[in-house]
């Protein structure tokens, strides 16, 4: 049996014009084992998505149609064979996919899981999660489970390991749409600062990039009582919100005062840089700035995807004696369903202001929600159905 | 006041044929503040000691005439003002310096101050350490306080930084010097996987070069228990040291069988690789290797000094999603007056049995003692005055 929804179907790569995403009719079909159908209440949009639904057919891996969205909260309408994670009704919230199979997932760290892209890419070779209903197509196939959710979709099928449950967590669906982000974006920024890297009183920490996931960072190391955070970014309306959400200094790289951005970082940094970089950006004259200008045995923490062909590259002497830390974070490094309970305690106690971020649209709107975060008035967009 | 003292002194770089060193009668000046003078026991040789004093004047810092040798031991014979750590008569190891007041140095990482060359590359425009004792040279400078000791000297000035009083924990004279070494090769090899990687039970560790450090690191490694201990070097003649000390998997890259270094690596590493990577070698295509080859999210660690001009150079993008590692390390990332002691305690309970790699040298003899570490016929000799 299948089941109607609507969706936003990338039918090509999303151009300037925002065109080649649009609004359609789908068909959804029931959950095989392992699966969940959801009635999606809200799902966030993340810089993944664009990137992922904006590159021409083969770049990147890039194919189309398909539905994207991965920062998707919803409730079960049904549950496949084998399903122990909810029951139909429960309110979700969706993460990345996983294989659960390989030597990191059986270590517990599924965010480095080694099929990672196949689990996360979404389906191939007309695997069968969505059919067009537009008349005279429906039996065209449009790629689903992007993340194991494909939460641009009014209804859409997850995988079990995609599934917090957070049944007994939230208030109602109010909250399931302001925390569909927490999944993705939130958990990524705050995850990389208290879990993996454990930020301390004593750490000055910059954080390179002040959207969703940057902010996010600035959150979790508010929460760790770190004496500095600097943030990095070039877009002026993000200041303000920064420094509501935390950032005690603000490097503008639109305007340096003819400084470098080293100099500029090691004036509120005791002379001799962060102990901790988190870059954001991806932006790979920032990487190679920020590993430069952390501290002597500081940490460099890559957390954004890099732009492609970008080459971490450094002298090897002077680095043994330097000390520095390199470490890349996927996803925080967390667990969902241990993690996300954890950032809605923090949220419910007013220590993660998610909401100063983010902003809502119906799902209709979509054009709207993306044109605001290309301008940066919005720093994270939630599409709500 | 100045004290007669033997002395190899290193008057111009290390020939193939171990002309350049010789020793000759000097004379020592009495210690200033916050400087001992010591009766020197004995002193390890290590490859720092031959890098420095093999290449040309000017090449990577390097001058001449001085005196080298950093794996020092003695019994103090006189201190100057302000010294609190030992008496005239304490015996005493020798540990690398560091400036003590640097931000490294304040936030108690001394192995990683900012002013460690300065700190440790000897004196320089005539500071008056040592001086000829040859007739009609007596004036000639010598450079002393390498690594705040030139322990290839039978008298030398120490920096108090440098001085690990070991009153009480040792036996006498003989012990002294078998432990000359664990102020640097072992302190750096057992404390960078004890101490700042704190290696686990599951973890498959992979040591790159069976020196001194490499042999310290794999006695590192089984007390910690790793469940897979792997050495790859191509000196045959350490390979039953090796696992005498705790190696369970030799990986011999001059007889590779016909596989990838990577290949053979994998198959003892779950064949994803192993979860700590050890690099003691420096050697730039083992470095490309053995950050190539950890696993996912594993560490790998730089200790031994990168040969000049290499870069660690990798694609950005990929190594996000391993989410591997990079740390460096030098001296172990140990205060040595903390962990020695824990070092003379396990070598105590034959946990450290350094005596399987080192072998005594009268000091005159010092030409065989080099002839043999270049054969790999000794790992670690040690000199004895």
């Amino acid at each position: 049996m299948s089941h109607p929804a609507r969706a936003i179907v990338s039918r090509e790569a999303l151009g300037e014009d925002f065109r080649g995403w649009q609004m359609e009719d789908v068909m959804v079909r029931s959950p095989k084992a392992r699966e969940l159908l959801v009635q999606m209440v809200a799902c966030g949009i993340c810089q993944t998505d664009i990137a992922a639904g904006s590159a021409p057919t083969g770049v990147h891996g890039s194919f189309y149609p398909r539905i994207l969205g991965h920062e998707g909260s919803g409730y079960v309408l049904q549950v496949g064979e084998d399903v122990t994670i909810a029951q139909p009704g429960d309110p979700v919230l969706c993460s990345y996919n996983f294989c659960d199979d390989c030597q990191l997932c059986k270590d517990g760290c599924p965010s480095h899981c080694v099929n990672f892209f196949t689990a996360n890419s979404g389906t191939r070779n007309g695997a069968d999660v969505f059919k067009s209903a537009h008349s005279g197509t429906e039996d065209t196939f449009i790629s689903g489970a992007f993340f194991g959710q494909s939460a641009f979709a009014s209804t859409t099928i997850v995988s079990e390991h995609s599934v917090v449950n957070v049944k007994g967590l939230i208030t109602g669906r109010d909250e399931l749409q302001l925390l569909a982000p927490l999944g993705c974006a939130i958990q990524t920024g705050t995850g990389t600062v208290t879990s993996t890297i454990e930020a301390k009183s004593d750490d000055i920490i910059c954080i390179q990039g002040l959207g969703a996931v940057g902010l996010a960072a600035v959150m979790g190391a508010k929460i760790q009582g770190c004496r500095r955070i600097i943030g990095i970014d070039r877009v002026r309306s993000r200041f303000q919100i920064a420094k509501r959400l935390g950032v005690t200094d603000i490097v503008d790289t639109a305007n340096l005062d003819g400084k470098t951005l080293q100099q500029a970082v090691n004036e509120v940094s005791d002379g001799i840089g962060p102990s901790i970089t988190v870059d954001t950006t991806g932006v790979g004259s920032l990487i190679d700035a920020g590993i430069a200008y952390t501290r002597p045995k500081g940490k460099y923490v890559q957390v954004g995807s890099p732009e492609a062909g970008h080459r971490i590259n450094f002298d090897s002497f002077s680095w043994l004696f330097s000390g520095k830390q390199l470490l890349s974070v996927v996803e925080g490094q967390v667990r969902a369903r241990e993690y996300i309970p954890q950032l809605i305690e923090w949220y419910r106690k007013g220590l993660l202001p998610i909401d100063q971020l983010c902003k809502t649209f119906a799902a209709i709107d979509f054009e709207s929600a993306l044109r605001e975060m290309r301008s940066g008035a919005t720093v994270k967009p939630i599409l709500c159905w």
